[in-house]
């Protein structure tokens, strides 16, 4: 999917959600535990409840592979299921040397037929340009994520521009690639930083995480980092999939996604459109 | 795999080689694409020529994810088909936040059954200690890396200590495990660091790609890396898989393998055990 496409998306939508598939066994609802393949059974309502309200979907593999063979199956079903009108990234974290970033590039764009991954940049350029040689597809580099641990090496300041690390990962890379195929992360948790990031990189789309259960606030991101296309993917995962245990998860979750639509379509209202 | 059983290992082998499996199927011998799994197939033959001559198997997850749903069964039945008499180290660089590494470790250490995974450390601290609950378990951080790509952030000097990042990340993580569950990467391309690694952490197992293929020296890495215990374990892939592409390519494989055990053997025969 290609930012045009993205961006029509978002303002006819009116939503710049995205639904992180993050299902755990031990979460779903009772009932589905006896279908052939409950996770799949669970995904498929989830995104039966959620279709309108959002422009793409977030599976993060880890929540795949811990279920060892099958739940490569189970991904894999639930990205055909997904089908090809929402952004699909792949939340795999991935990167390695380049020969090597260009076989998960093949895996997850080419075998999966997902539209994004995200990509870790500590191994540098070689590890994340494999992954924009696609046409339609996107390296989702992380910048600032989240967790606590953001502080221990991306908040680090470099000696020679006095900026942090996860500035420099925005400076560097934007010699690899482009607003067209290149977003970052950015996590809901630093509201305060988005109006930093905007400075270095006010085209590209950012992916940000932690709305929600990790405590992000909408609106403050929005303050900060929207731009005139939008510019923003804000992805929820715990508190819509996991909205009720009871027979009734897909209409919460619906209700869930529905609640942050709706913010979503006051705040898109703000941006001028022509 | 635990720390005194590896170091045995190394010093009844003498050897401290680790084969990297990254294999292609349009690089294996034409003979084996016949083979229900030639993937498969091609390991088998590699591991059954190689065994009594290294003490570790790294599959690169890239390789066999680009295969499809298939790569992971051939990932699978390869890790089984190892057995349990080597450290089986899954090359996955992986990492996240917290809740989602405690999934990734499930996958790789209870589903898969391996011993180590690599791991990347730029989500700081609750992205790797996930990995360091498993008894026998061990995970590899990405410290300084074998691609050109490490000189764009990993080098870079941070502000506060002047230290390149790569030596924050190696000073960082000591408080997170131990020289019995966590180990570094530290590619051989860079052997002049090796001493410096060594000032940081001289007990650590490092785990060193880059030999061979990529130009690293092993004289040069075991003079300025090795520790009383060996504390390396040298990853050699291509030239050892690819040594040949013929019907004797397991044959040739096993040369290769000698040739760097060898010179294993009259290194470690410098070290005094008692």
């Amino acid at each position: 999917m290609n930012r045009a496409t993205l961006v029509a998306e978002i303002f006819r939508k009116k939503s710049f959600l995205c639904v992180g598939l993050d299902p755990e066994l031990r979460k779903i609802p009772e009932h589905l535990l006896g279908a052939d393949d409950p996770i799949l059974a669970f995904n498929k309502q989830i995104i039966d409840a959620t279709r309108d309200l959002c422009v793409a979907y977030k599976p993060n593999l880890a929540f795949y592979e811990a279920l060892g063979l099958s739940g490569w199956k189970t991904f894999a079903d639930t990205v055909e299921y997904i089908g090809d009108e929402h952004l699909i990234i792949a939340d795999a974290k991935r990167g390695d040397i380049g020969n090597t970033s260009k076989m998960y590039a093949e895996a997850f764009f080419s075998r999966f037929g997902c539209h994004a991954i995200t990509v870790a940049p500590y191994m540098g350029a070689d590890s994340v340009t494999p992954f924009l040689a696609y046409d339609g597809k996107w390296a989702i580099v992380l910048a600032l994520t989240s967790n606590k641990g953001s502080d221990d090496f991306q908040r680090c300041t470099l000696g020679d521009t006095e900026e942090p690390l996860w500035e420099k990962v925005l400076h560097t890379s934007q010699t690899w690639g482009t607003p067209d195929n290149m977003m970052y992360v950015v996590g809901a948790t630093h509201p305060e930083s988005f109006a930093r990031v905007r400075d270095i990189v006010p085209e590209h789309f950012l992916l940000v995480p932690g709305v929600g259960a990790q405590g992000g606030d909408l609106a403050a991101i929005c303050q900060h980092g929207m731009n005139a296309d939008c510019g923003l993917l804000v992805n929820s995962a715990r508190n819509i999939i996991y909205a009720s245990a009871g027979e009734d998860f897909a209409e919460k979750a619906r209700l869930e996604a529905l609640s942050l639509q709706t913010d979503m379509a006051n705040i898109l209202a703000a941006i001028a459109r022509v």
